[in-house]
């Protein structure tokens, strides 16, 4: 079900230029340090998860997969928003880790399902390497382990509050999320009258709910009250639709070298974006429009706890690939 | 890792019929109402449990697969558990069909790895029917709703007891359980050193532990002392092999027809067996004593209570399919 509706009304026109020029004038946080921080103590964090497990070739897919790197957003955000609430990093880490084994979790399953339908994928994905069973089973430990993760190594919180994380993340996989996402990603190929909410359906359930249950755990795990959950759940469903918004018009205006991988291969894919629906100009004032939303509503929080949350969404209107 | 160990020291011959024979002068327990009345209340529960969700092809396959009817085994064996300790169906019935929808995730996967790797497979299976992406996706959200069920909809339980449950059925699916024996099994076939450890490891994790964690989380969820946990743990892992090696047998002892299957599958499969490690006679001998250590560790509970839980251990030994 779809609970929000972000399509802007828009007004005025502002370009990429401006939007990064606006950037440069917020005030100063060391978002470099903070990444690099977070993201060394969930790759830590994940290392320990996947050791010492039997049987060997699974843990080794598991391990192949999850401990192959990446920005870690997943991690970062839910251990933004515990902190936010005054939060250690030591609450909200098994959930952290629990995020980012879903999202590997679901990029074995999404390349397996290219791989089985002779869609090309890259060379070291998990499929190609350990063969299709291996992967169906690896992509399975790894949702397990979430879950398990959360409920054994949280360690010093109140019960209540492990069920609540236990509830999120979990819908967040589910029909109502991440798999409801993919199959109307899958369904809606080739068709010719998707239409705006239509994709803001898939974005929403395949890249938001998750974002959206990585900060929302955060919150609950902190002991956050349901009026400020919801706000950050608001938050989250933004700069995940940003999220996408940015990465639809990177496909199109950047090139193969630059990005690192097939530039417009959803072009290719005959698949919805935004640009091809609005256009590019209009796609960047909807992503400026989201990533506004997402900051405002972070307002009356202490500016130095969410200052890591507002520099997430920057990041996430501003990257290049 | 194997934490137990049981293989028998045979010191008699007991042949099928003594046993069935031995199994008549057993006093009476309506065994056959008994599951008929959990089973009808374990579907009733699983139809609302995959409704109203969308988007309707996912949902149309989890109902497929799940809604196909079966024993219930695992959902009983979690309702009796909870039962043996003065509970009521109602605190652990989330918990009984998260056991189901786990089971029947795991058949999914089973099956479209059997599809992608050409082994013929029954023409009503989930992957012939929807396809292999629906399969995958189907697969994950029903390991999904498995756990959203069991966080949101146990009610009136303390927490730490969920909590305990959701660790204890997600180890029982991944590296350390369901996931374990599958791929323990696959790179099994066709070796010709697998001895009685090698199969018993598959048999406690591809089956037991799924088993283990139904019983054990019955018994959390009412508030169950440690020690009697570990006792019922260790039936359950009793009942589990049992039901592997009574498989073994029936696999090599009965025609197609009377099965509903294709008798001697595994023979064909070129996997490794009780019957065929230690023959006929020494695999009901174990049978026997598996299904007598099990009710052993029944002694000391309440008879009345216990009734449902040694009769399923009978009729596991029993059955004739």
């Amino acid at each position: 079900m779809l609970t929000l509706h972000l399509l802007p009304s828009v007004t005025f026109v502002l370009t990429k230029e401006d939007i990064v020029k606006e950037e440069d004038q917020k005030p100063s946080f060391d978002f470099k340090s903070y990444m690099v921080q977070k993201a060394t103590t969930a790759n830590q964090a994940l290392e320990s998860a996947v050791s010492f497990r039997s049987p060997i070739k699974t843990q080794e897919a598991m391990r192949y997969s999850l401990l192959a790197g990446g920005k870690r957003i997943r991690p970062v955000l839910c251990l933004a928003a515990c902190e936010l609430f005054g939060g250690q990093e030591s609450t909200a880490i098994p959930a952290a880790c629990a995020v980012e084994m879903i999202h590997t979790m679901s990029l074995i399953h999404d390349d397996l399902l290219a791989w089985t339908t002779n869609i090309v994928v890259e060379e070291n994905q998990l499929t190609t390497v350990f063969g299709e069973e291996i992967a169906v089973l690896a992509g399975d430990a790894l949702l397990a382990l979430a879950f398990e993760h959360i409920a054994v190594s949280t360690l010093g919180v109140t019960p209540s509050r492990i069920v609540r994380a236990v509830g999120e993340i979990a819908k967040a996989i589910g029909t109502e999320g991440l798999v409801a996402g993919q199959v109307v990603d899958i369904t809606s190929e080739g068709l010719t009258d998707v239409g705006l909410d239509h994709l803001e359906f898939i974005h929403l359930h395949k890249t938001a709910a998750l974002l959206e249950a990585s900060v929302v755990m955060g919150a609950i795990l902190r002991g956050a009250c349901d009026d400020d959950v919801e706000r950050l759940r608001k938050f989250a469903r933004c700069i995940g639709l940003l999220f996408q918004v940015v990465d639809d018009i990177l496909d199109v205006t950047k090139y193969s070298k630059e990005l690192g991988k097939t530039a417009g291969k959803d072009l290719m894919a005959d698949k919805a974006t935004y640009p091809k629906l609005i256009g590019i100009e209009k796609s960047w004032e909807f992503a400026d429009k989201l990533k506004t939303d997402a900051v405002d509503l972070l307002q009356g929080f202490d500016p130095a706890k969410a200052a890591p949350l507002i520099a997430l969404a920057n990041y996430i209107a501003y990257r290049q690939n």
